[in-house]
């Protein structure tokens, strides 16, 4: 038994290893040249090396993650980082066996090995992490930016619905064709294609771009004012607290004087009062 | 009399229960979708549904606007709260009797009810706020902005009136076409047009693209900083009261210090020179 | 001569009236929409009309005008702000007779009455020196900014100058072709354009573009950082200066503890030693 | 050889001299002209002309080059500074002689003297300095956007390979076709294309556009907080600083009060004690 738990030790060492970590990054960024590779027309004699070679990548990949579970005290305690468990989806479709007809498929799940590069890389956690947070912060300001362009979308329909190009045809499409006007990618012909049914129809764009650049500004700066307010906070105390320090080391010094004063007060009226 | 105030507290506590409010966000978005659909081509025998569908949400909004102005003490002070205003102003208005050839100034009616999605949130009143008052601090930027467009705009009238595309035709259309040159949008098509025949006007282009550009970096700039100032204010005020609660502690232990020497400098004269 | 002062004094009150300068900025409203209808196909009637109503609107523009600098206590104080003298010359330019074949350099002049309006709303007058401050900040990245589209502009020249569609033509015109790349305007099909001839050179485009974009972000976050902490130091300064009165008090106070402290000790020695 | 020591000083001086400065800043935008004037039609007598001013632009160079090698006390000295090895090798390389046939490659060479305009203005150097040091502060988020687009690229030759405009052949020309949806460049002709055969791959591009806009709005904000908490740093610092100042004043007052209340209670109980 004891024999195992060193080779656990020993796995450890293994996979936190700089050379180890390193090698899996290489093996990743091969993983994603060669599938980019399939993408040009290849010699078929290329294509079969190819294809051996994703063999081995996969079999590489399941060889770390084996070791890397194999590592870890419980099995359970691998899959209680969400990482781990990223690692582990991705690794596990991509040994799933594909039929040869849906070769694509096979193709578009190895892509996601590179993904994995994420994990390897603890700075790129790092900004997904502030990613997800900043997410999470404008959460509303997406519902309203939601309702701006769903209730825009709906009048779009009924105004111009029989537009002929078709791009208010249905709220699904009108969705879109605001997207489109909203990235000001041609939406002058979109505005000008209705114009020439309802010539004030500049108004609705106008209108929406408007309130959606100006919401989308505000929750730009949302997000700037949030990430800096924090970590102004953090400076804020750490210069402060060195300045409560040096204050409470007056304060104390004072507390000292006033004990001394004290003990000289009562010397002095012990000595003349008795 | 009794029985009707108490009848007015429990419809209170029914408008402020989290299910209460929860139900209405169903109905609204409910509601939206309802409207959505409509914009596809569907079914008469769906259509029909949808119709009645729609009379029982109007009934349900009805309902609901109809307890919470019960709910208050006095009608008047239901429409104290502007939001309240916005929300019967809605419903009232979706439940004008409509001739049926003006269906789609029903349904461009209806889909404003989804609206109500933003006083059920109060995230998104606290959203509206914040544009609401970055709106007010760029009203001078936005009348700048407006004297730039319109002295350019009749500037392109008088220079490109007779230019093809029409686009210079009067100040009204120029107005749009100089909003779709800062959109970026195609703008070269508009410039390589005048070009041909003014050489020199790119000219006019790129001052009227660094004027706006520049006036809107700085209108940006100034709603962050606006915002900015007023949020570290509240952050260094906290921080710095702080810091001058102990500095008072300190002075209020000086003066401690202070009045115990002068009794014990009164005590020592009073001994040696009486 | 007295009478002529106490004139003086009038007018000086007249100007600075709420009214006065209310009813100004309604003449210039007034004479910018004026010259805005003239910009659509219009009855000469009503032509003959508006151009009545411009030698009105001149008129009144001369007596205001006079009445400022007759109000001043010398001529010359008038002209030592440069906002009058923008006024003056805008006035002044506006009654040069102008021959009835450029009827367009007359409107054209008189469009630039609007610009008044800036002179009149202080707080615009506030905004454009703002923007001149923060347009000195970047005057070197605007160089640095020229230096990379020259570059460009010549490499352009060199490497795509028998290009068909002429937008490499010279170094001017390929300056424009860069502007409009840097706006994303159509860019690509300038790309297209020369890859068919040089494959390799999407790498110039995906340079460009990465440089004046990375410079041009720079810039902004240059003169955000810049106001931001002037505006900062103030703050700073304000809160700062507060805690330093009180640490002033405290050292003060500090002070006349160690006066009273020599004194008890004088008295004491005085005392015992002699 | 106190002559060469006395040469060299003569020279330092003139280098540093502002007119030395300024004559070779003119010599370099007049060089930079004669390029510009070389990109259009011109006269075969003016081209010859300007050959020879090219020529003599270079002997300048030189010289220049030359005189400030022979003012440092060492040549290697000179070599010391990065700005002055880029100034040698632009010099170095613009005397390389160049076959009349590679005319474009010497004159390809020659706009690059154009960049020692950086070296000669010192706050060209300081805005390029912040530029790197801000560009390896986003390197992660490059690489992270990078494999955005690699994933994104590779899915999309798999999905669209066979679209008839070919935007999607291999991944190299899907990667600048993502970056040029990523521009918002004529993105929707994209989109529409691949719509008609999957009518549902408005996702992926949504998707694309919304991560990588996202990823780099995190990017700038980053820029901005980083740049931003350093300077804040600086400023707190400084404020700070000059607070200690005065608080350590206080801190040693109060240590002076120490000893003397020490002295004090000293000289009592030697007198009442013994």
């Amino acid at each position: 038994m004891k024999s195992a738990e060193e080779l656990k030790e020993k796995l450890f060492l293994i996979t936190k290893d700089k050379r180890f970590e390193f090698s899996m990054m290489s093996v990743i960024i091969f993983s994603a040249l060669v599938i980019g590779v399939h993408t040009f027309n290849i010699d078929p004699m290329l294509e079969q090396i190819l294809l051996y070679v994703d063999y081995l990548i996969t079999v590489i990949f399941v060889i770390e993650i084996s070791v890397r579970i194999a590592a870890e005290k419980k099995v359970s305690d691998f899959f209680k980082d969400g990482w781990n468990v990223f690692d582990f989806i991705i690794v596990a479709v991509s040994i799933i066996p594909i039929d040869e007809n849906y070769a694509n498929v096979a193709r578009l799940i190895r892509i996601f090995r590179m993904l994995r590069l994420i994990t390897l890389l603890p700075e790129l956690k790092v900004i997904i992490g502030a990613l997800f947070k900043s997410a999470k912060s404008i959460g509303y300001v997406m519902i309203l930016m939601f309702i701006i362009f769903y209730v825009f979308a709906v009048v779009g329909t009924i105004l111009f619905e029989n537009m002929e190009s078709g791009l208010w045809r249905d709220v699904g499409i009108a969705l879109l064709t605001l997207f489109r006007v909203m990235t000001f990618e041609d939406w002058t012909d979109v505005m000008y294609e209705t114009m020439e049914v309802y010539p004030w129809s500049w108004a609705y764009y106008l209108l929406f771009i408007f309130l959606t650049t100006f919401t989308f500004l505000n929750m730009i700066i949302g997000i700037i004012l949030d990430t800096l307010n924090e970590e102004h906070k953090k400076v804020e105390k750490e210069s402060v607290d060195e300045e409560k320090l040096i204050m409470r080391e007056i304060l104390e010094k004072n507390t000292i004087l006033e004990i001394k004063l004290d003990r000289l007060e009562k010397l002095l009226s012990e000595k003349f009062r008795i």
